[in-house]
């Protein structure tokens, strides 16, 4: 067998997630609540399967869930998508990037994204047949470089991808950021993959910038986002992307024979979960205070944390051994202090040590306190 | 725009559901069921919602349900597959499909495969790079014509895609099938990728011939099926694949990027209806009734019926006006009997007319009958 994927592996939060359990250590790994969601959300997904919806949704999502995505996106950024045409429901926002890239990507194109990153965005790239051209971020504070992407675009470029708030990081974009990928993708056929997962995640009052504020940019772009994150429901698989319908009639046409439709029941729940804005409004400031729990626990260990200003993620920089990995530190931390997080060169193809490790506030507060006790022991 | 699929449009189930819509028409198309499902199964998935199985299920699916699709497997086929690396559950046959075409169809391969066909494998194929060869199934019975098959047999040849029951002119596979495609394929790295998803649905007391039972050709399969079909929930998106570990590594590396895991509670409410053989034991009578109530109620129509050997369909010969397409009489039976089916039109790419349109069965009797009594005023 020829591997079309020669250098992939198993997923890391696969193989953390199973390391984790050999070792009965706590996880701080993968962006996933240890907690559940609303009741009045599972009522609805048992009322929607009791009132008979169980068959093939519409193959672009039940009608009313994409009017209701349709609306919030018009209330939270002025944005006007029409739901017949430019929104989609699918069965993840990991879907929506997949069938986005091998929609619109062809064969020799090039794709800009940014490292460190999810893991998922190269590898669907090659997959097309494409070249993936990986910018990395600078390790103090990782911004985008803007002139660095200026330099990169090519006649062959046909996308460019981008993350906020970031997936592992935790930076969000700015004003500036928006201004200058604007600028460079303006009149230029790239087309701006939008993944913003965490879009209700943004810390200390800063605001998430959705491409869909920004109605030029909005017309060259993708934006993937979903509910496992903004409903705590990460293991129900729904997830939105909102394009132009002439990037979304593409979009369509693959996701139709990948998918065909996303989960019905589901769907019908998050129409109802939608009509309470309160659901994800409050999204921020429930993990703000987690954000500030952990980090407030680990004042006194060795860490040294950097600035969260989004999503679910905080990274700490751990002093290393001469030598040591990121992925040998995090070993030792499950094996010595049975905490289980990410070496951040999991995010970069070349394996690049930062000495940094992911962290995920996404648990209940006593998880939280007791990975900070565990942590502090090393 | 540079569309990939330029020749693609809306999937065929969109287009007829949305007239049948319009013009209040009894749905006869889909392969989905107008009745619910167990009750129980519902509960399931109530419960498990409740017991917080809300998040990530493992990226190759819930190990208890891995478990028990090798048991039944092993029971139904005599089949042993390792559930921790030939078993993947998925978000649906459909992405099963998707999945083990783009991780083992490289660029410039060629892909077998027959029409009609469901509609996806071509357009799956050509996104790879890679070239579908069509072989058309002899319009008297529809069965393959191995001699062609041999013929067709390239170096480049990569994979044949196979399909029994077959959608949508439900033909089963015989053993004579079975021992060409064995012989055909021996010794050669060309893949089966078998479509099964119709398996329990076999009429007239013949069995289903699942790759599976076929120890040497199992080597070399991939096979596709879901629960929708089996448990009547066309929209809770869980399907699952069998291959033998080589093939199967691969696959997850697809499957890892494109929905990293199917639905977590659904997920557990099917480990506990596999404790009930019954309840898919049960289908080939269930669905061998409508079948026959179907066709009784239309003997005295002006349609000739075909044998339905397996799935949830049956073709119809209606008499044409001189050159009407199979499409064209569909819109009619829509307009004038209120009556939605497919052309078998739709399931060749180059739209081939047979005078033949698809009939589902998969409804409950009231529809059925009312079906069949409009299908009579034509
Ligand atoms: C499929 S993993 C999705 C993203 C996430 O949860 C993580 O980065 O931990
Ligand atoms: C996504 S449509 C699946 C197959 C089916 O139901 C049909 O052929 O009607």
């Amino acid at each position: 067998i020829r591997s079309k994927l020669p250098d992939v592996g198993t997923t890391i939060f696969t193989v953390i997630g199973q390391l984790a359990a050999q070792h009965d250590a706590l996880n701080l790994s993968q962006g996933a609540p240890n907690f559940d969601p609303d009741a009045k959300l599972i009522d609805g997904v048992t009322r929607a399967m009791r009132d008979g919806h169980n068959q093939y949704a519409p193959m672009a999502g039940v009608g009313a869930l994409r009017d209701a995505l349709a609306q919030k996106v018009e209330q939270l950024y002025g944005a006007r998508y029409d739901p017949a045409t430019e929104v989609t429901v699918l069965a993840s926002a990991s879907e929506g990037l997949y069938s986005a890239i091998s929609a619109l990507v062809h064969p020799g194109d090039e794709v800009i994204y940014f490292e460190p990153s999810f893991d998922s965005y190269a590898p669907i790239v090659r997959l097309q047949g494409a070249m993936p051209v990986t910018i990395k971020l600078s390790t103090d504070h990782f911004r985008v470089d803007w002139d660095e992407v200026a330099a990169s675009i090519t006649p062959k470029t046909r996308m460019i991808i981008v993350n906020t708030p970031h997936n592992p990081t935790a930076t969000v974009f700015g004003d500036a950021d928006i201004e200058r990928l604007s600028a460079l993708t303006r009149n230029t056929g790239i087309v701006v993959l939008s993944d913003e997962v965490y879009e209700h995640v943004v810390f200390d009052g800063a605001r998430h910038h959705s491409m869909a504020r920004h109605r030029e940019l909005a017309e060259r772009s993708v934006i993937v986002s979903s509910f496992g994150k903004s409903h705590h429901v990460t293991g129900w698989r729904v997830g939105y992307c909102l394009a132009p319908a002439e990037l979304m009639e593409e979009i369509r046409k693959v996701h139709q024979f990948m998918v065909f439709s996303a989960d019905t029941p589901m769907q019908y729940a998050f129409v109802e979960a939608l009509r309470d804005p309160a659901s994800y409004l409050g999204l921020a400031a429930f993990y703000q205070r987690k954000r500030d729990l952990l980090a407030n626990a680990l004042v006194k260990s060795r860490f040294e944390l950097l600035p969260s200003e989004g999503s679910f993620f905080m990274l700490a920089r751990f002093r290393r051994f001469s030598d040591e990995r990121d992925s040998d530190f995090v070993l030792r931390l499950i094996r010595d202090a049975r905490v289980a997080t990410i070496p951040l060169s999991a995010f970069y193809t070349d394996g690049t040590d930062s000495g940094l490790i992911r962290l995920s506030f996404s648990k209940d507060d006593a998880t939280l306190l007791e990975g900070a006790r565990r942590l502090c022991t090393i």
